[in-house]
């Protein structure tokens, strides 16, 4: 028998490891204060009814419900999928073009599958979403980082990163980006920015991988355009019920271009062959029956008091040499600390002080030492929020003492 | 803009179209008697009890169950796959080892993920599930059959195959077998077989990739313990909540060996994030509190009135030149025409004779006409199984005529 190790394929041992990835499982210790997870807020779901409806979706229609469904997705489901679109500034998305995955990860993963070729360049803003990366990762894809500011990924530097890859004969798969209240940094793009990216792309011939799941939690009640709204045929528009209601029933989905539905459908198929049929029936039932944009402005309207609850405490307890980007929707506040500072060293003093961050490294495909940090304020309460922000302050403010 | 077609990878664009693929479409018709969908039957289900569950799911642990949970999957479901696992023949799994799915196609899709390199063989047994082919297809493997008989693989075959891999230095990511009553076959691989099986893939330094979603689907009540069950350290192992529950939870496993966990989570996580919370703790309720046990004997029984009534049916109305597998448990009749039958045209004309079947040509590797098909007896009642096979006679029995 060959050792065991030789089983594993040169993406699975090539799967980055570090101590970041476990920050997830150590935040789940109640004595710590956690600003790590950007789980939503549920209790504020109307659980009796919703109950009720997931009840009945078994005992009534149990053998719809428990059983197989089609390879896309059910028609309610892509139905009520426009209807959330609609929501977020899509007003006229076709059904037949809407694929439902289990959660928009699966969705990022088949965006993988269906348009990247091993070695090829997908570019990101940079800091991205921890999830894309490790995805990126095992199809055995080259994260390329274009240059950010506050305000999210900055054109010129996309463009100049596009005819980079061009002068160096890389295939670009995709830009995948989150242009509203991106995780982690909480950037808003801009709406001139919106276009200025989607005409460079075009003129580049680089699709757009454009991950939503964020945009209606704005703080002011109005969600900016996505990217996809004008430019469909260049867009594939992912979509989730993660945030607005659940992301334990894991129904994510992507508008796809008319043209690449087929093979972005039969891609899906091959990896999960559908989404669950009860998780999307319910998903359904919250969009067709439910308040669901009440919700969605009772919880944005809890992220923003709890936003501007951490934004009081980090300028009141941390040095003032750490710079952040003020959230103004979604689950994130993004910090920077003076260069030289060590996030990933910070994380394990912070835990040991009682509060648990994710560190900037997570964020990159950029090797070496980050100074960076996000803090998650969903799930925690704004009193937690303070003292959190509290127990860090000597970690954060002795490392930044250290790079003067 | 460059062309549409241009953003979609190698693998996508050689995704293997065929008529085949759509039989699953067509056979949704009413008024065609269809012998084509793998369902499960559900109406024996406690829906009422399971309703009740269900909604205190959501009412009273909503909170829990419609947010994220980890990873690896929900322990008291690593658990309740525990105990399905026992019913298996593997009376000893760790939960610390096992892997939760949104189904076992994602754990099959994972297993690619995990240990198989492009350009990688997989051996399978020929014909094997097309849900498996697709996958394959998709990570760029070459799919390589080895013979089977009534009995399934064939372990002298499996010698020679591996024999010839290691002859053309091609480097085999796994064995990929279903050894008990096999989609699409039915066979049931004898006891003496699997563990010839397991000694030549440890001779030749092989991972196994077991797929066992119908074993306890056994039409005498017992079993046979599965590959796994005496070696697990060579042995990827995966069970479904699919056909002894439900389908729409979308709820599989893996239970793998110690030393290869780590990153077979890791790869399942970059895929999906996690499987439905509410569709698991569903599920282990399901095992924990319901008879499970006492349904899969219930709808193991209706299973083989089914495929008595339906072996009784062919052999009544088709030509005996037709062969078949005599199923003893799962799903599936698999019959083979004489040389030269092509059941991919047959299929077309069955349809226009009333019912559906899946032609051979979905469950091989392997290029070319084929005169197998197969005949799911699952979802369908005993006197609409005669009914198709009625409607199909003269178009069967047609087609053996011009083969003389």
């Amino acid at each position: 028998m060959s050792q065991s190790r030789d089983f594993l394929s040169q993406r699975a041992l090539g799967v980055k490891q570090s101590a970041v990835r476990d920050v997830f499982d150590i935040a789940m210790d109640p004595n710590l204060v956690s600003l790590a997870g950007g789980n939503p807020w549920l209790s504020g779901l109307p659980l009796d009814e919703l109950g009720k409806t997931a009840g009945e979706l078994v005992s009534q229609h149990g053998t719809e419900s428990l059983q197989y469904g089609p390879g896309q997705g059910l028609e309610p489901m892509r139905q009520a999928a426009c209807t959330v679109m609609a929501g977020d500034g899509i007003p006229d998305a076709d059904p037949e073009l809407v694929v439902i995955t289990p959660g928009s990860q699966a969705a990022i993963d088949t965006a993988c599958r269906a348009f990247a070729n091993p070695g090829d360049v997908v570019v990101v803003e940079d800091p991205t979403f921890v999830g894309a990366l490790t995805s990126f990762n095992t199809w055995e894809l080259d994260a390329v980082a274009a240059g950010t500011d506050e305000h999210g990924l900055i054109p010129a530097e996309l463009d100049a990163t596009l005819e980079l890859m061009e002068a160096e004969g890389r295939r670009v798969a995709f830009l995948y980006t989150i242009p509203s209240f991106a995780n982690p940094s909480g950037a808003l793009l801009p709406e001139d920015r919106r276009d200025e990216i989607a005409r460079i792309c075009a003129k580049h011939g680089v699709l757009i991988v454009e991950d939503n799941p964020y945009g209606q939690i704005a703080f002011d009640g109005r969600p900016l355009a996505p990217i996809a709204a004008k430019h469909r045929d260049q867009v594939v528009y992912l979509g989730t019920m993660s945030k607005i209601f659940s992301p334990g029933v894991r129904i994510g989905w992507a508008l796809v271009p008319a043209a690449l539905k087929r093979e972005f459908y039969l891609s899906a198929e091959s990896a999960f062959i559908h989404a669950s049929t009860h998780g999307q029936m319910l998903s359904t039932a919250f969009v067709d029956h439910f308040d669901w944009q009440g919700h969605v402005r009772e919880v944005s309207g809890l992220y923003k008091e709890r936003a501007e609850a951490l934004w009081d405490a980090v300028k009141e307890h941390w040095d003032p040499a750490v710079e952040f980007i003020r959230p103004q929707g979604g689950f994130f506040l993004w910090g920077s600390l003076p260069e030289g500072a060590d996030t990933l060293e910070l994380m394990t003093e912070g835990i040991k002080a009682g509060a648990v961050f994710v560190p900037g490294a997570a964020f990159t495909p950029v090797e070496g030492t980050h100074s960076t940090l996000r803090l998650a304020f969903s799930f925690v309460e704004a009193e937690k929020l303070v003292e959190g922000v509290k127990r860090l302050a000597p970690v954060v403010n002795e490392a930044v003492a250290r790079t003067r």
